[in-house]
């Protein structure tokens, strides 16, 4: 991997002043076009060895661009705010919208680095690693330009840059404990950050290692490689057709579903509802009260036909609980800021703190319900979509971020029925409109979408709950029992580790 | 101001079950009206004594209301995201978009409160009430409803709730410190409450005291406050009208405007430009090196006529500095998510933690430059926004960032000439717009409009600095200059300080 980028590549003056005047003009023209298309943005991540020029090559590349469309963002510790989400969460918030260009030092990369070499797990750096390449593979089909470079120094010749700098009293400052730890400990590092880099180089986004002592030949392999890769992606016109025809799975042969074989009429429990109702609900904010709570954050996620009953549901929770702690996200069209950013990033600005609920109606679901159904997404993107999800999915458990998914169902019948009453009933015509008659001509569609839906999105950490739902007060019951149970489960455990 | 609120209020069951079923009604209709149209948030917000029912009231408007589109906010102690910037930003975080709601706890006065009590010197405390009047009124001129509440409880009844909840040990908990440390004070904390309830009181958001004590009363009263104001906002229709026709002003009678009296050809200073770019650079780098500079946020903003060497002047400051510290914000159309919120908004979520620096390309100043000349805003709104930009940066100047205004100005033959360099060259022409030549027709206005600004939004903590650009090196020799000279002016009183 680093065996190129230790030849002792060297560019000389006179030829850097001549190809760099021209490289200039071609980035700013391929950066314009870029912007006037506006239809997928850049992310540099420069990493590598300690003063192989990281800073410098940023510098340069402002320089040359256009820097009003260019942000840079290196990251230290951890800000409160951030600590108190998955770790990703701070490089979804530097994500650079459509047409602009982002450069970012280290990136997703830096912590995992560090991590391993300061004794963490071998079980733990590969689910990192992992996790770059699932993140990496999803920005790569959102059409995310990514551009990794790795600036690269031999072992001596940063053993002697670290010597000048630190002769110098101008210039002593400028090594840091990290770069003497670096130098250190160059072997294992480099062995390390070898094998990330393997693993995480893709035809998408591969590696790009660049010697970096000599200044010149740096900047001008950089310049070079940006403008080949961004003249590359702008020449690609024809992706999204491909995106269209990708093979996508058909329904089961036999014509079963798992959504077709639910009992959904249920035993009224209207007699004891409010009883049982209130008993839950007092549970819940008990729950929410509980000392553990304000380590651990809930996402609920509520999808179902129209008219199913998730509004109502969604209320008895709401009512269980302090205004403070919770907020509601009612989905609705994505924004102009949502549309220029990868599908999830809009579900990402919204997650809770620590001690904090978020519910959403409708949710990132919608990739595999309403955009398949309705042929909004290619097929590749939505059958991409499930894998995206587990993964999304996956991070906030990790983060301690509880996740609880509801499906309402009712039949058909039952749907018309609540349509008709809604028609009839002068405050609740509002909820009822033309889109909702037109959804209910494709019903059989979403009972497959949906069918397929729980079958690749239900795994151990974030299950689906399929709640027959033609009874409400049944269905509301089971609804907070779920919440209830799956919340005081969780806090169990961190009881049980705490004391532990 | 607490009179008619501790005269025992009481609303008995009947009453209440008999009038909440409609109130809830009409609420949920006015809130659907409010999302349907879409042209103005709802903010209320809940102060009072403690136990006098806020929380309870909060969880209670969201029961009746449709949770989904309602916001709750309480503050605690800032997260250090928010303690490197002003500390009304976040509030600003927190306003609702048009067509929606948000419950705020406290709000921005918590901390007037509170600090004045804890010692704060009497000065301070007029400057923040004087801030919360600023903030509301613009507020209420960009359409904004504020509720206001404050949910009273007299000093016998509030102690006597408070030896009640501290008795059971079930409740105990709920009495926190705050609490007994505003029974302890009640008096001198009521006085000051009553003295801030007065001062921002205003015809627009009004302080509505509701005694507290009584549930059924209190919720009534807060429900049909809330439904008479939301009717009152949704029935104004004319209010644009009479916001255009506000009157205006006109340009001197004599034609004598400021922009017209600057010497705009400056001496060639090309003999010992590259010397002295580069000295000026040097330094300015020292400077975002210096040990102060983790304290300080700079804020740097370009206007000036089209073709004026806005960009230009920029690239010479980026040049000098580290990528990962600055981020430069063009200007252009707002985004709907920024359409949808106060006209500031968008300006408050681009600003610089200590330590870094952000230059606006175009800025704030659009409102009173190309708003006002083509009639984009309403003469009301741009006329107003003098003073809110003001007082905007009389925000950042008390946060400790630092506010550097250019107006680069050119001769309306200079402009000529560049316009057509630029069309006669290759790589410079996308610079060029249909648009630009429309501008140069309005030639005339635009620097009736610049010198007004200049007049009204030159503060001795931002002062407009006007630099004579019909010569490029001559201006950005200047430019670097002043910027030098501010910040360097800056942390000496900081070091000076420091060092005291």
């Amino acid at each position: 991997m680093f065996e190129s980028a230790e030849l002792g590549h060297k560019i000389d003056k006179d030829t850097y002043k001549q190809e760099e005047a021209q490289l200039r003009q071609d980035l700013l023209e391929a950066q314009y076009e870029l912007g006037r298309r506006a239809d997928f943005p850049v992310l540099i991540l420069l990493a590598g060895v300690p003063t192989a020029g990281k800073g410098e090559m940023a510098n340069l590349l402002m320089e040359w661009l256009d820097p009003r469309h260019v942000a840079t963002h290196a990251f230290g510790a951890h800000s409160d705010e951030e600590r108190s989400r998955p770790p990703m969460w701070r490089y979804w918030r530097a994500l650079p919208p459509k047409g602009k260009m982002a450069i970012l030092f280290g990136g997703w990369y830096a912590g995992a680095v560090f991590e391993t070499l300061n004794g963490a797990r071998e079980a733990v750096f590969q689910r990192e690693i992992e996790r770059i390449a699932h993140f990496e593979k999803m920005l790569a089909d959102e059409g995310v330009l990514v551009l990794k470079f790795w600036l690269h120094l031999s072992e001596p010749v940063l053993d002697k840059r670290l010597k000048k700098l630190s002769g110098d009293k101008l210039t002593a400052w400028r090594v840091t404990d990290e770069d003497s730890w670096f130098s250190q400990h160059y072997d294992k590092i480099i062995e390390r950050s070898r094998a990330m880099l393997m693993r995480t180089s893709s035809a998408d986004a591969p590696w790009r290692v660049v010697e970096g002592a000599d200044a010149n030949y740096r900047a001008l392999e950089v310049g070079k490689q940006l403008l080949s890769a961004m003249r590359q992606h702008l020449a690609r016109r024809s992706v999204r057709q491909s995106r269209v025809e990708a093979a996508q799975i058909i329904p089961p042969v036999d014509g079963l579903r798992l959504l077709d074989t639910l009992q959904l009429d249920q035993a009224s429990t209207d007699e004891d509802y409010k009883e049982r109702l209130e008993a839950l609900q007092g549970r819940l904010n008990l729950l929410t009260r509980h000392p553990q709570f304000h380590n651990l954050a809930v996402v609920v996620v509520f999808e179902g036909m129209d008219a199913a009953g998730k509004g109502g549901a969604i209320r008895r929770i709401s009512a269980a609980l302090d205004a403070r702690q919770y907020h509601i996200v009612p989905i609705a069209a994505p924004t102009e800021e949502e549309r220029a950013q990868p599908y999830l990033w809009r579900f990402w600005r919204q997650l809770p703190t620590h001690g904090r609920l978020t519910i959403f109606d409708r949710s990132w679901y919608g990739r595999v319900l309403v955009e398949r159904v309705e042929g909004f997404a290619p097929v590749a993107d939505w059958m991409r979509a499930y894998g995206e999800i587990n993964e999304f999915e996956s991070q906030l458990d990790d983060a301690n971020t509880l996740v609880v998914k509801y499906w309402l169902a009712i039949s058909k019948e039952e749907q018309l029925a609540r349509f008709q009453e809604r028609e009839q009933t002068e405050w609740k015509r509002f909820k009822i409109t033309e889109e909702d008659w037109r959804n209910r001509e494709k019903w059989d569609d979403y009972v497959t979408a949906a069918s397929d839906m729980v079958d690749r999105t239900s795994t151990p950490g974030a299950p689906w709950h399929l709640i027959a739902a033609n009874n409400k007060s049944f269905a509301r019951i089971r609804v907070l029992e779920i919440l209830c149970d799956t919340i005081e489960k969780r806090l169990g455990r961190k009881e049980k580790k705490a004391r532990a």
